[in-house]
């Protein structure tokens, strides 16, 4: 554990890193923490990965792919060099039906872990020794390309966010949702980068404030213009004018569109659509989910009562009170007007654009 | 100062309360405290009267009207008995403007001083003594007018809330915004007395948590079935179907019926137009401001950055963010289905309607 400077974001600790090699370790940005104090936990066991999964200290759909990643890998070392290759599929198989149980939502967790399985699978031939180093490659590799599909998703919807504009974001789709560069936060500081000017309001996103914790810090270390609101405010900045463009990631994406996302976006989406403000889900391929015809099949997760009845310890409401704390909603295609992936733009967002764009 | 069991809210102390003759005081429970303390205050002047307002230990449209009232009356039992009326009225005039100062949106505030000021004016002639007491009895009536005025709108708008229906509540429009039983609550209030069965969600209300702190707090008292959601679970909720009617009270309302109300009730007033579902604004009259033709000449209060980025004294979002905190926001008359006052419903909401209703 290491305690830095919270005011220093701009040189902050990555949000998931492995440090070494087959015996080496995984180093994440404790986002539990965040503004307030920066640690870094170290992970070394498969459950440790569940945990801080489960826990939100890693977060973010792209993010919690890349620890699944590195959780599988942290299994398979364990499977001794004298075993044969079955055994070790075996453990992968059974620690990746683990991890899949941290977190309901977000498809990239199925899909790190299928990348991570079917390695193991196709090239089973080399041997448990050889199949462990290739894991690590292969979790790195899913890790560093993260971050490559970012800046690529940044320089593809950049000119959503017209000069002198103002962009509204829901949640953390940022740098510590992701490997790096972040999702929705790529198009911002793809667009900072290029001199543009305009502003962000950052909507500070209940229970967990990841808005106000996470985007706002993020975005202030970058030197990029932005203000904190409440989710309440979202609709009277929209109604006041000060909103050209919404941009949101997602967790999971159907075959015709629909996007799950943060908690608050499907409103955010409708009051999008009365005011006549393009809304733009901004994600990787990987976060698509063909297996689901309609949003409504994804699975939503009901997230613990005390996030919403409690902050940092302090009680905010009754005691025993009933509470009802969904932590997804999923947003219907019809109110999205494009989705941003590292292969380009799909708009308008149908079923057969949506195939085209992923299946190329 | 006086701390009790916050457990029992069933045998909470009034919202607020005159103890004993023109010597007397007033007390009020301090809402910021609530739901973890139960705390009452004892004020003796003006100015303390003011903090109370301004600090939201006091809150609630008619509750800082009566609040105001009694701060007018403390005022006046400070001029010598042996000054001419002249003077307590321009001791008055003074302590109605200063007061007026200390919140800018609820009209209520207005409507008791400018009441205040009228009987001081028009009874002038029984001389200083008679006058302070008149003032007094006059405060204390419009304090138990509030009650009975809540319980006339409560039975003026239950019949909007539909047997196994479900309701939603922005902010706090209860029995602690008023003298007693509330404005939107009363109706709840109401239907729960008549032994309907329904399920109430309420809006937590960022920033200050009065839907988590008092509503949530007082239903769970009254034994109605409430459940605690995030501001940005309402669209969710609706989109659930799980909502029939929304109840919200108002700060002030213009002469066409644009209603001023807390921050984040005109996104759900836009979202209860997409989902069908009626947006009920429940007010007394003296919320009605009819010098103003619209609600865009409504003042708007701006709150300090510190309620949006910290919360019970928990830092909640980087140092020197930048903040827009609004307190209130205004909902168009046509997204408003229909307003309740003591007198009755005004529906559909037009400005005939509003002032055959108000100048009746």
């Amino acid at each position: 554990m290491n305690t830095e400077n919270p005011k220093s974001p701009r040189h902050r600790p990555p949000t998931i890193h492995w440090v070494g090699g087959v015996s080496g370790h995984l180093e994440i940005l404790d986002q539990r923490k965040l503004p307030t104090e920066v640690v870094v936990l170290k992970l070394t066991t498969t459950e440790e990965v569940w945990q801080a999964i489960r826990t939100l200290a890693i977060r973010g759909a792209p993010a919690i792919g890349i620890a699944a990643a590195y959780g599988i890998f942290l299994a398979a070392r364990t499977v001794s060099p004298a075993s044969q290759s079955a055994a070790l599929i075996d453990v992968i198989q059974t620690s990746g039906a683990y991890i899949l149980t941290s977190r309901p939502t977000a498809v990239n967790l199925e899909w790190s872990i299928d990348q991570m399985t079917r390695i193991a699978i196709t090239e089973r031939g080399i041997g448990v020794r050889q199949l462990v180093k290739r894991l690590l490659s292969e979790a790195n590799a899913i890790c560093t390309e993260d971050a490559e599909k970012c800046l690529a998703i940044g320089k593809h919807g950049q000119h959503f966010i017209p000069e002198d504009g103002g962009v509204l974001t829901h949640c953390n789709a940022g740098g510590l949702a992701t490997s790096d560069h972040g999702t929705a936060l790529a198009l911002v500081y793809e667009a900072h980068r290029r001199g543009r000017k305009f502003q962000v309001f950052a909507d500070e996103t209940r229970p967990l404030l990841q808005g106000a914790r996470l985007t706002a810090w993020e975005l202030q270390a970058a030197g990029v213009d932005v203000t904190l609101i409440c989710d309440s405010m979202a609709a009277l900045v929209m109604q006041q004018k000060k909103i050209d463009v919404i941009l949101v990631g997602a967790d999971r994406i159907a075959a015709n569109g629909d996007s799950a996302n943060k908690i608050g976006t499907y409103g955010v989406a409708q009051l999008a659509h009365i005011h006549k403000i393009p809304l733009i889900v901004v994600a990787p391929c990987s976060t698509f989910d063909l297996t689901l015809p309609t949003g409504e099949q994804i699975p939503i997760e009901q997230r613990p009562a005390e996030e919403v009845t409690s902050l940092f310890g302090t009680r905010t409401a009754p005691p025993d009170i009933k509470v009802y704390n969904p932590a997804f909603d999923v947003t219907p295609h019809k109110l999205i007007h494009a989705i941003v992936t590292e292969r380009g733009v799909i708009s308008p967002v149908t079923s057969e654009n949506v195939r085209t764009h992923v299946d190329q």
